[in-house]
């Protein structure tokens, strides 16, 4: 059965418009959807293995482990053509073996401590003298060389104290915040843009000087060197790591680089400070591997049934990749294991679209999105033009989850204000479970920029943050326990609803291009 | 200079009287602490050294590193005859030497784990097999007594998720929840009697079986036992220890007893749970000490300068120890160092108090305030009829601190209403900072008890939350950058001009038998 939703409306460039066209909505399956995904999930099940079962799904050993239980699992649901397909050279993996990290005067303590990624090795329990590094820039640095030898390294931080947050960890959406959204301009943040070029300025001083200081600690052979961020609070440490040190040239070091709690970090530096004699001990094993330096992503596919259509493709994904310090729970098991139940909720209640449906499990996202940029890289666009190939055209759309755990409360236009309408009437069956927002804007930092950089249509969700800010993203806490099974039922319901009505609508989703003739 | 200060009112039994005379306020001194301590203050030197420097202070090298230290600056301020005092027997000291622990299957991943106090050891670095109990009495126990070798154990919990928190870590008192306090009848916790009843009847069973366990647990050759709560979340745990443990009897046993993060406890109860073969490593080592098995308070005074008067004494007091998963800073080096704070504020402005001030740092307080306790026992009642001796009817007064870093807002009176019309006058000169009210309420707790107990005029004062219960209360969180510097100065402050408010009346304050005259 067919229901016709009422004509929305769009904001656009502030001005409201009256825009869009009826939606046809098959509300009988969205019904089936809705009951398959909200009463019979597996979302925990798919999340219990990529979690807590397989362990972090950085390059290496844990990624391709989940990735292979990803494919067969994906076939065991009836999808076609499940495959891990390799997009390029990736570079080392790499994993923890051993990590352990102790102050052992003035008195013991344990130090909450994580290997940063690809952090090399101690070779055995050390014991060691910290070296307290106040220097600020690579000049005065190099009076410290001839004192290096079997230190760790203690650089003195640009700020001495943490403060309580007097802001909850968790935190939802409320309907204030959803209306301001549906009601910005499509680019609000441009305001911020001075900020942000001066904390990517610092950020790039701040790495370079790190990266002297790392490469004057392996000539003198230091043990070890410690790192932390002011955020890194209460036990819950914010850890990733170099990529430039899985690079095939990189060789393995044997300098231990540890993300450490900030208590204890800034305990270390006071006590150094006051002249206080600090002794650690330390045993740090981590494993590079080169076996198979290539990249994989996971994909497969519910086969279009229109025999018009079924060569067009919506596509739905998230980087199934992960940091280390954690499994990875809310970044983005989360988002995989929605993807994966939007899949087994459309096979289960038998689904026959009319376009194909293709999900991808994306590597390397957390390095710079490498597994959904050369996929589009191989496959959708010409090399040298960059411009959509015949396989890129067939693309009718792009649905990406990477923003936590919280449930759906909308959809980011990406600035393709065409979809506005479309997308508010796709939401409007999902009203009641507090998905009800279109915004013009746009988000970043995850796989649909891929799409959305050569012109696909390609959408993030809007999600409620939870604690992924303050407690979860990128750090050494993002697990199982922090997932919210009832906000990823109804995400992994809402994505299956989507990716179903774009498989059945008589166009593909407008293109950004769209948005200068819907404005004439 | 003398001010005199207005008339006040006092809820009593929740109706207004009109009550109390004028205080004689010695403003100039008063303008005096409050220089010396908001402009100079040495609070957070005194902190930095009970807790970065020294380290825990449970019973043992800690405690009595940091009560010869405290004992030895008092002196250098020129408190006089500053002294450890020893109350009795306590028990075994015990620390930690060395804690690892790590999952090793079905992947790496270090476990945040503190030994619970009085925890035995490991021996060495030990593989081991978790042993799964979801016994839940003490019969079924039994049937995994010949499973317990060399084993691990994880208890199945009552509970098996934990939420996140939509409410800050950190508060503080608003106006409304302070005028709510102080309009309160004296004791409106006796609503939350049955619930607090059946609380502490489901911890008794739980001990009971946990005893049970750890018994069987020995008996048959366990290597360790972990242990969570509910709220040990993000990293930051809780962590205390079986005080029975402590006591000559017990032998030192071999069992490592760990308080682990409860993500890590519910990962491996789900691990065990699906069947997937998990492996743990831990090298775990303790120490017990009997060289000195007996309690000790810090002591110290600064002489009262009447004649009439100087036999009396007006005390200050904290508890000096604390639990050991970190440093107690919070719980509390806070209090310690504002009555160690406000005493030196005294001697640096020269005040000559009338009657004689006493400072005590109390030890045991997290056992069972012991320390305080048996003070009150050695030297303020007579032992056969426990009422007040000659020594006893002289403390004009004690006050207390243990309730975190947050500045003072006002003061618990203890159901002594006779002196609410006092301290509001004292609390008028810190109204400024925030410290304003008055409440008919008991607190309990803490050492002030050990006082209120013998109908002496005991007090604890209302302090802002901040942290406390959320994250640094027997927390492996409780360090130094979780105290609140301008908080801590206010609170000396206040303390200083109470204290020096109280060895200057004319009379001692009045004790809960001047409420019965005082309403009439």
């Amino acid at each position: 059965m067919h229901k016709k939703l009422l004509l929305t409306s769009l904001f656009l460039g502030g001005a409201l418009l009256t825009y869009g066209q009826d939606e046809k909505l098959d509300m009988a399956t969205i019904q089936k959807i809705r009951e398959e995904g909200l009463q019979h999930s597996q979302v925990m099940e798919t999340a219990f293995y990529l979690t807590d079962v397989n362990g972090p799904r950085l390059q290496g050993p844990g990624f391709t482990k989940a990735a292979n239980w990803a494919k067969n699992k994906l076939t065991s649901w009836g999808l076609q053509n499940s495959r891990l397909e390799s997009w390029g050279e990736w570079g080392k993996g790499w994993q923890v073996e051993q990590c352990y990290l102790a102050m052992t005067a003035p008195y013991y303590k344990t130090i909450i401590a994580v290997p940063r990624a690809w952090s090399g090795s101690t070779g055995k329990l050390q014991a060691a003298d910290i070296l307290y590094i106040s220097a600020s820039d690579t000049t005065a640095l190099e009076n410290y060389r001839s004192q290096l030898k079997n230190k760790v390294i203690l650089l003195d931080q640009s700020f001495d104290k943490i403060t309580p947050t007097f802001k909850a960890d968790a935190t939802r959406y409320t309907d204030e915040a959803l209306q301001k959204m549906a009601s910005e301009a499509p680019n609000p943040q441009s305001g911020r843009d001075t900020t942000y070029r001066s904390m990517i300025q610092a950020m790039r001083t701040r790495n370079a000087f790190n990266q002297k200081m790392r490469k004057l600690a392996k000539q003198e052979g230091a043990l070890g060197i410690l790192n932390t961020t002011q955020n890194s609070v209460d036990g819950t440490l914010f850890v990733s790591g170099d990529y430039a040190n899985a690079s095939l040239g990189s060789t393995p070091d044997d300098l231990a680089d540890l993300a450490i709690a900030v208590e204890d970090y800034l305990t270390l530096c006071r006590l150094m400070k006051a002249g206080v004699p600090v002794k650690l001990e330390l045993n740090v094993k981590t494993k590079f591997y080169t076996d198979d330096i290539k990249g994989y992503n996971v994909l497969a596919e519910i086969p279009g049934t229109d025999p018009k259509l079924k060569d067009e493709v919506v596509m739905l994904g998230a980087h199934f990749d992960s940091w280390h310090a954690a499994t990875g729970a809310t970044d983005n098991a989360a988002g995989s294991s929605v993807m994966m139940e939007a899949v087994r909720i459309l096979k289960t209640i038998g689904a026959k679209p009319r376009r194909t449906i293709r999900i991808a499990l994306w590597s390397g996202e957390e390095q710079g999105l490498h597994g959904s940029k050369n996929y589009v890289n191989n496959h959708l666009v010409d090399a040298a033009t960059q411009k959509l190939n015949k396989e890129g055209d067939n693309i009718a759309a792009y649905f990406n989850v990477d923003n936590g755990t919280g449930k759906i409360r909308g959809v980011y236009l990406q600035e393709n204000q065409a979809v506005g309408s479309i997308f508010s009437q796709w939401l409007k069956p999902f009203n009641d479970l507090g998905a009800t927002t279109v915004t013009p804007r746009n988000t970043g930092g995850t796989d649909h920029l891929s799409f959305d950089r050569v012109g696909l249509a390609g959408f993030q969700f809007i999600q409620d943050p939870i604690e992924y800010g303050s407690r979860t993203h990128h750090t050494n806490m993002d697990t199982y326990d922090h997932l919210q099974p009832d906000d990823l039922k109804q995400a992994a319901t809402v994505v299956a609803s989507f990716v179903y009505n774009a498989a059945m609508r008589d166009q593909k989703l407008p293109r950004k291009t769209a948005v200068a003739q819907a404005a004439r």
